[in-house]
């Protein structure tokens, strides 16, 4: 299977999964449900997710039928990471009224509708994270949230948003832009990587590798975005190109030019693979989710 | 011990975690958790906490000294009431100014960092609720992570702000301010007594009467809080009183008149001591909280 087959192919087991979790709602909450919907089945390309499922693959045999609990997480992950966009673009933080070509969340259900459907996505994944009956050991679980909540609190994502508002048109040098990115986007899809790796039952060894896989492909991730919303048109990206210059935010390109940052993100794949030597052919998809993840167009 | 002697020991000691789990931070986050601690240490009753701590209480003895994972957990209780507050308190939701006496998170910290603020609190609840190496089993702590979230996400808490915005200034009948008040102040009070019940290591039949308990007072609560919405004071409230009357929301005054409802707020108590009929002494103070919820000025 080439990676463009793959992606397509555990993109359409999240989006199934997802339907399955969040399926529409009739009566009063109906139109809440929707607004949660709306978000998380506006184009997503379900990164996260499909680094949970390829990080578990890499340690464990699956054979494409992946155990609920495995979904789940998946899942959970990609309502987080949908709840930290509508919570993004809200009129009070970065005011975007396009998300993958849409009108983003606030714009159709108003300021108030889109914060409580950020919340809901938020709560909903620790829900889906704790529910109950599943094959595998409490323990592990425990550890998963308790992995995935650190990545996003405080500390993490919300840190990170919190550190990329109060620096928006300052100077700001390689070492910030470094920590506001490895909050903001390192961490979950380091956590992603990561809750993969410990439902695969991987050693601890192996994790160890996992999270330095993840810290690097987050990185490449986030330098590849800035090139893109240097280098991209409108239709490729489904918002604004060139948004990050006009809000005069720190980015790569800005810090070093585009062939430096070019560079930097092949060398953090480059280490990225370097952490996964120790793998065997498992981690095929792994391996290719992180050159991927510099060509990608969007 | 009376219930006013019990309830301040018992906030001091909520106080004092809640003080140790999330302290004040140096470096580029501290004013993120200054936004954080600012709504969390703004004069809250600790109802909730309070309320988890009387459930253990009721059915193990602890002498005064409650183990990490109870006071954990009573700490994310208050951390989850409060990111409800300041969500709620936002322009784009019930544009409050005015809090416990106090301005705002959103008038302190700007719009963006009160959502912040909040997004943290919740995700730092999760975050304590799963915290590793503690005493309890894992399958324990993950039913608790599993009853709170279903308490507080979509269906729960977010459901009935959605409900309560979505029906202002609407005809509402008695069976949707219920719904309204159930999701929205009854899930977490009695996810909150539940939990408590659970980490005392109750029986089956106990949680089921703790349920009872937690519906009914989480019921009182809310009609006591729309009573004095009406009869109290600026001052007593510390926020502007008939704000309910002036947004034309659904209460309980509203719909029964005062009288009736006051009958209405102690036929609920009278309810919830009876689920108590089966415990001993122990749950003496949860007894006294249920009377203590008719009687309290603000």
């Amino acid at each position: 299977m080439d990676i463009k087959q793959y992606l397509e192919a555990r993109r359409k087991q999240v989006d199934a999964a997802l339907d399955l979790f969040l399926p529409e709602a009739k009566g009063v909450l109906a139109e809440h449900i929707k607004a949660m919907r709306y978000s998380l089945f506006a184009g997503g390309k379900r990164v996260r997710p499909i680094l949970c499922l390829a990080a578990a693959e890499a340690v464990q045999d699956y054979d494409n039928e992946f155990p609920h609990v495995l979904l789940l997480t998946a899942c959970a992950l990609e309502c987080i990471h949908t709840y930290s966009l509508i919570h993004d673009d809200l009129p009070a933080m970065d005011d975007d009224h396009l998300r993958r070509g849409k009108p983003t969340n606030h714009m159709v259900f108003g300021e108030a509708g889109a914060i409580l459907a950020g919340d809901s996505l938020l709560t909903y994944a620790f829900e889906l994270l704790s529910r109950e009956g599943l094959e595998t050991s409490a323990t592990e679980r425990l550890r998963i949230i308790s992995l995935i909540s650190k990545a996003v609190g405080p500390e993490g994502m919300v840190g990170g948003q919190f550190l990329d508002l109060t620096h928006e048109g300052k100077e700001v040098g390689y070492d910030m832009l470094r920590e506001i990115h490895s909050r903001k986007t390192g961490a979950l899809i380091t956590a992603s990587v990561q809750a993969g790796g410990v439902l695969g039952k991987c050693t601890a060894e192996q994790l160890h590798a996992l999270t330095r896989y993840g810290t690097q492909i987050g990185l490449a991730f986030q330098i590849v975005d800035d090139l893109l919303n240097v280098e991209g048109t409108q239709e490729q990206l489904g918002k604004a190109a060139g948004s990050d210059a006009a809000r005069n935010k720190a980015t790569y390109p800005a810090l070093f030019g585009l062939d430096k940052t070019r560079k930097k993100a092949q060398e953090a794949v480059d280490e990225a693979l370097a952490a996964l030597e120790g793998f065997d052919e498992r981690a095929t998809m792994l391996r290719k989710l992180a050159q991927y993840i510099v060509t990608r167009k969007r």
